[in-house]
């Protein structure tokens, strides 16, 4: 009974559906992640990590969107509900209370692997299906890139 | 062991910090809860309210940053982690799947009804204790409200 | 038949609803005579309050849409209808025809003081039953206050 | 005793003057016709009517201000007060309370109807008096014939 | 006597061109066609549908500038003279007259889905040819998709 | 049987929305054809007249929808179909392929000198019956007699 | 001979060309006029007029292109240079020193006065031979008699 | 004798004058320290130091100007000179020369804890006789907790 | 033990230090008595003044960076706490209470003379020991003159 | 006598003065001369070059302000009206009718060089008297000089 | 001792850490070209070209710093030093001097089509081991190509 | 065979080319520097060096240009070229390969330390022979001794 009649064949839809699903899931779940270490972040580098932070719940936000609406767009509803996203995220739990500024640069170079580590097989496993929605994981997949290997620097003693 | 001393007392502080971190629990869900159907609308109303409910992810956006803050303002280490607001939150959870547009607004006008519904007892919990609080709680309900009404006016027939 | 239910009981629904209709009509009006010697007035410093009286009428008309809007949101008609405004208005009507620069300060002085004195009376009487009008009053009040001052200021030789 | 001096004779500045007056009265009871049906708009349609009505409500506005100042440029003094536009406005009053967003259009394509008749009679009455104020009123008529096309459209079933 | 000097074969220009110039007229009447409607569509759903054809407009105009672009960068000439249009386009060519809002919805899935078909086939043919220009019709596409999508959505009863 | 109401008697509305009509199709291939030329024109000035291209585009576009609009605004269904414009064009077809620079100005002093002359006949026609249409004609024969001067100027050796 | 072709009947084109080359001289002295005064004001008005001027040179300076770029569109070569304005403009010269502010007020009702009475002599001169040059001198005077008004109401006492 | 006429009791106006005056005095001086420490701060968090320095200064003027137009509202003449502020500030004045950063984030929290103490002792002063300018200097509260929270959680090892 | 290290000799930073240690105390004055009177101004020219005294706020601040941090680049700690402003300001100390437009008027010429006469000797101080830092000082010099120019025009009767 | 009372002596006045009346002439010319040729330029290069002129207007504009407020602030009346200029630029006057391209340059790189020359001049003059006008001085010579160069670029054959 | 931890296995990041250090030094290089002969250009064509070479050099310097961050982003420390620019730069090293138009226009075609060329390889080596390099230079060829198919352009007679 | 004819004598000419193509080197180089540190800093203070160093390379570039077109304007041909930069400039060359934070802040102390101090001599030398060229070396001094005062802030411990 499919709603929105896809370009693609069912089993492609299937394939790229679970693909962007899983995106769907890591995306939402990264960018409440950032906002909950950016409001309990302390420490000397409090502002600029409060600041950096904010950067990455944009492009989490803004990429969250798209995958989202990439999913409706070949017919297969997304789910990013609360429940959805804390069962299925990527995303080891952070903990709770404040956390020192050392320790959210580690917290975020991990979350931001992890996310990574599967985007890299989603852009495998959606080639040849549909490079249209590859294409949309393939440029979500620099910023991530870009924002881990900006926290790993910071990382460095 | 306060990393951030408040200038409240300590009872003051329990039950503002308790209000606020009820808020922003609300609030998150709310931004995911109108992300949701506005993904999964469909029918002949779908192009508008796919519009109007960006405007009220944005206001609870916007609130959820601010509510954060003020508890951390007060020496409140808030939680706005997917498993809080999946166990915590004051909205039942949505359907999956498409969604009528008219059951979304539907949706909406039940969701704004729930969250409004506790943050006037927020209001009146805090107004002794920290009307700073007060009133940031007072200045978020009036927009939930004023969404409320339209969407009410929107399911009218 | 309440078309938009409220979150306030009836009679608290009463009470806030006067408050807003009277600040609605008052706001329509304030509007409509500052433009009326906007374009009428006269003398040496005409430019200056020429400029000045259309400061007034932008916050006169956001307000009033506010008001309006937050009418609606607690479930209650706003009325804001030409001849409504003519019969209800807090604002003595003013004189047609050219008008000299230091009347119109006068004039000014006078409409905001009776549209202040009547707001005063409705932030009196909504702080109980509806503490997110109140806000609403309160703030739209800070602005008609200011105003009054700065033609105040302006009126003293 | 005439404050501000014409370019036009005497009979020439009576023809336009009252074209202009006219035009004024018309547009501000237009502003506050949408306004009044903006905030008390019911049914499915309310959102997409509602911002419809603010666009009608800003092009009214906007006319009005250069209607009534032309009539100073002219010599006459205009007159845009409450009493006056409840008196002599050549749109009929609306209902009060909520409206269903099909009245509400069947009562905008009726308003505009009734200005843009009156307008075009304006706009005869002034060619040869005046071609400064012609070109004006020519200018808002296109405005407001579009608007009531669109209204007209989305009355039809 | 290439103009242009290609960095591609001849025989991948030919290919690449082919793809480059059926996309460029598809976009072109894709863009023409939703203005048609744009200017003819009535019914309830009138300003809702309006609007959203100039969205449509605006990323057919877009893409059809960067294709051509495309086009004259690899050294073939681009051809989107109205009689080319009318002759090769892949759309069906829509009725003259006004036009229900429900038939213009219906008339824009099928059209969007006409050229999507097309643009499917023609990043197949360019994958190995020319990268640069199937990165180039992937990015339309999933614009194209994404706006079949809401079309989709809102023909859904 | 009229859709959208006009008024204009039937007499008046045949002859305006005949003059519209015509300058609908000639707004749309002027800008078809200032595009054609755009990403085909060649030679040393290739820059400055590719750049001065996009404003005839941009003119043409805007005039071409403040004249379909009017169409519907008077009861006259707009048609801006790509047969219809390749049909009933005023200007003649340009070249296909790469064309000179000079033959470029040559080509677009012609374009427009052909749109200009109908253009006069239409304000000639639209004067009695509709003054609102014939100012609208008047504004775009302003705009596109602008550009035909600089075009001259540039054809000048 | 003639290097811009005219759309326009060699005897026309005299007419306007005279219209639009008078208005040109005119414009340009308005605007070495109210920068002269802007810069040599005095008086306890100073401020207020200082601004106001700069807002005289901006339409002045504005309608001036627009004239002489209308000329050039009909084929006559516009002369604005300092001999040509020092020798045929219509304003009266204005004295050389500082100059009181009452006195400014009166020397632009006269400098405006005096154009708005050449303008409107152009107007009528221009309507049968070029409808289209009409339009553009009718627009300006509109403006020109609005400054009128504003620093006649300033002239009151 | 009053310049101004209040809306408030002479009472009332002495109670709310004090707190206006008390907040004046202190923000301005906030705006002082602010700026000396953001000029003469070093160590290796300068530059983030320096910058978050001008938001604390950004917010003091704002707020500054805010309260003292209200205490001129109100009827009381509001008092900003320096030598007013060196004398009546509630901050306890700054070392002068290069400061370290760990210092200036110690100045900072105990500047603003100073000024906050203060400024909550103004809100329940200003509650019962004029909650206009109550709403004030709790909406400025709000911001002052949180640049305190944000100097204090960088404060933390 | 210079935390930064001149480019300047220890007698060249002492002379250029000391200019620009007093062009930072004028220049904070000048803000803070520029406000002062913004606030207390009272008569017919309230407005017009009110508003210029912005201007003036608005440069005093902007040059007070600017010198303050020069002073850094060269090696000497800046110093513009209230008590030195207090202490060393070339400007005599304001009246208190409201104050007549036509005094503030006075106030203004006498408080810009006095800064610049000294700041004319500091031009002359640096010239030889720091033409960068002389370059700051003449450029602020110029804005001042020009606001003395302005409040001595209007000071005029 | 003196309406504003200069900061210099009055034999440096008078020098001053010299200069600044000379540089004012001279960019009024400048600003003419542009728009001239700016109108009546013909040739292939029309629009490359009819654009460059329209950034000489702007500095002239812009440059003959400030050298007209910095005589009025050092206490001598500006003279900057059309006869004026007509008598004492120092820029030779340019033809009347259409100019062809390549003489436009040629017009330029003199009308630039005339003026620059004497801006040498002027600099060295004012290098005693007042260091503040020198800067101005200076600052708008670079402008001419980059004109200069560009227009000196594009002569080269 | 790999300060920033790659996705990449160690093999694919050489490849695509050589492909984008390569890149690097290219668009820096021609970054440097471009202003080189952007300062240079003389003949007629001078400011047209001008002006089109510096939007080469905004567009290599936009790619210049993703591909710099690219390299970091996948742990490869990226070299764009002067002298690294100057040894292994693709591009011919340009004349210095004065440098005819026409001279310049096919300096750029030649380093455009250098620099292609490397891109192209660059795109086919990284396609396997990371296709979100290859995505990022598969996007910057598109912007080249469209550059030197402009310059071609300019480049036919 | 001076191609830019210069206002300057040739022996001045050859010391002020001499002064701007030196500067020209250094920025182009300091721009380098900047970038490349930018892209290999590491360590905890990553984020706000990376962002500094920006504002470095972006006042770089825009002096750049200043001066390269300042030796234009006197008919010196400048040279910005790798290879010149890399054999003239004055900066030491950095080291390659990922570098620490407070490396980075000594680097940039160092760099632009030699910077200034070469500069100084610019402004000496060309103080007599140009002082136009002087002003912008002097303008251009002033920013970077800001940023070497930041840096050298920083690097205090």
């Amino acid at each position: 009974m499919s709603v929105v009649k896809s370009t693609l064949s069912d089993e492609d839809r299937g394939v790229v559906g679970n693909a962007l699903q899983g995106a769907l899931v890591d995306l939402v779940d990264l960018s409440l992640v950032a906002k909950q270490v950016h409001w309990n972040v302390i420490g000397p580098r409090f502002r600029s990590i409060h600041l950096q932070l904010d950067e990455v719940v944009a492009i989490a936000r803004t990429h969250t969107d798209t995958v989202a609406e990439r999913a409706s767009a070949i017919g297969v509803s997304p789910d990013g509900r609360a429940a959805t996203v804390a069962k299925t995220s990527g995303i080891t739990e952070v903990q709770d209370g404040w956390i020192k500024d050392g320790e959210v640069v580690r917290t975020m170079v991990s979350a931001l692997g992890a996310v990574i580590g599967r985007m890299r097989e989603r852009i495998t496993a959606t080639e040849k299906p549909d490079p249209v929605s590859q294409d949309i994981l393939i440029g979500l997949t620099a910023d991530l890139e870009k924002h881990r290997w900006m926290f790993q620097a910071e990382a460095h003693h």
